[in-house]
């Protein structure tokens, strides 16, 4: 995996300490049900270090996760313009990571989250609560409506990585990215803001 | 996995070995470019063995790959009643075997799949030839076109498979299928027969 380069402050044991039992905590109890304190508590040290090293409980999240690009950095450019055309600026921000070297931690990730259950539950985690409640939040999605609209969006954009990194199916695998937002925009345009009959309300 | 029962013909080290052999070649060249010979030779045997063994070539593919049902099966429920309500009755079956024991044989593949470089070729010529290639070709749908829309079908279906049964994106994990075929079959109608503007010839 990539990994940011610069100064890290504190000892890398205690450092290391904490990311692991944040990393636990977030698979085991959900990222909203953990708190700093717990984190604290598990790695042996004071809830202060842990805001001393990294800050917010996000921060921590996405230093948990050795994800080499911070979400919500990306979020200015996939919201900017508003709900509708917000499709295809998302699979355009998607692809732009996955076909950068930031690709192989993607691919990590997910090979991570097919051989374990609770790195599933980690991974699963990260997306829901860092990039789509962002995304749906962002565009003033119904909150009642917003999980169900984000699941979807995952099972498109999941299936859009393995279909091009790693079954690697032709001619998708292949093409340029402004084909493929193309051909995979109106599906999340129309799973984030379209009309979704027969399922919302059912879940 | 699931297996068949029943009574399987010829001594199990052989039948191992063209199964092997097959998986094999299957992997490196494709299916369309391997030949019964050709695994005959790889496994030791005369081509009439292997023949006698499994038939066909995609019953030899189909034997080869472990799944407890042969794709073919399936066929007439999503091919009856034409390409217009096509994609609903391809979610339907999809999700019936997935919800099924089968499904374990699916999240063995799909690990498998991003564990193993080989095993990913294997499995993509898998559903390429022995699902996706005979879904359109039932469909009447022009064949140039056909490997873009089998792709993106592709794409939506192995995502489906990822949000439901391996990361459990809730509420999609634990919705009815009804539910997911009302969200998810408008979008493979239209990867199988709508408009792709910008989408098709550009690949």
């Amino acid at each position: 995996m990539v990994r940011r380069t610069g100064r890290r402050p504190g000892n890398p044991d205690t450092r290391e300490s904490i990311l692991a039992a944040a990393r636990e905590a977030f698979a085991e109890r959900g990222f909203d049900k953990t708190s700093i304190r717990a984190i604290a508590t598990a790695a042996g040290v004071d809830p202060a270090l842990v805001h001393h090293y990294f800050g917010t409980k996000d921060k921590l999240f996405v230093a948990s996760m050795n994800v080499p690009f911070d979400p919500r950095e990306l979020l200015p450019s996939i919201l900017a313009g508003g709900a509708e055309e917000a499709g295809a600026r998302f699979v355009r921000v998607f692809l732009g990571i996955w076909d950068s070297p930031a690709g192989a931690a993607g691919v990590a990730l997910m090979r991570s989250a097919v051989s374990h259950d609770w790195a599933a539950r980690l991974i699963r985690e990260f997306i829901a609560t860092q990039v789509l409640r962002r995304v749906t939040a962002g565009l003033g999605i119904d909150p009642d409506e917003a999980t169900m609209r984000a699941s979807l969006v995952a099972s498109q954009m999941a299936g859009l990585a393995m279909a091009r990194y790693i079954l690697k199916f032709e001619p998708l695998a292949s093409a340029p990215p402004e084909t493929l937002v193309a051909a995979v925009a109106p599906t999340i345009q129309r799973y984030l803001t379209g009309d979704l009959d027969g399922v919302l309300g059912h879940a």
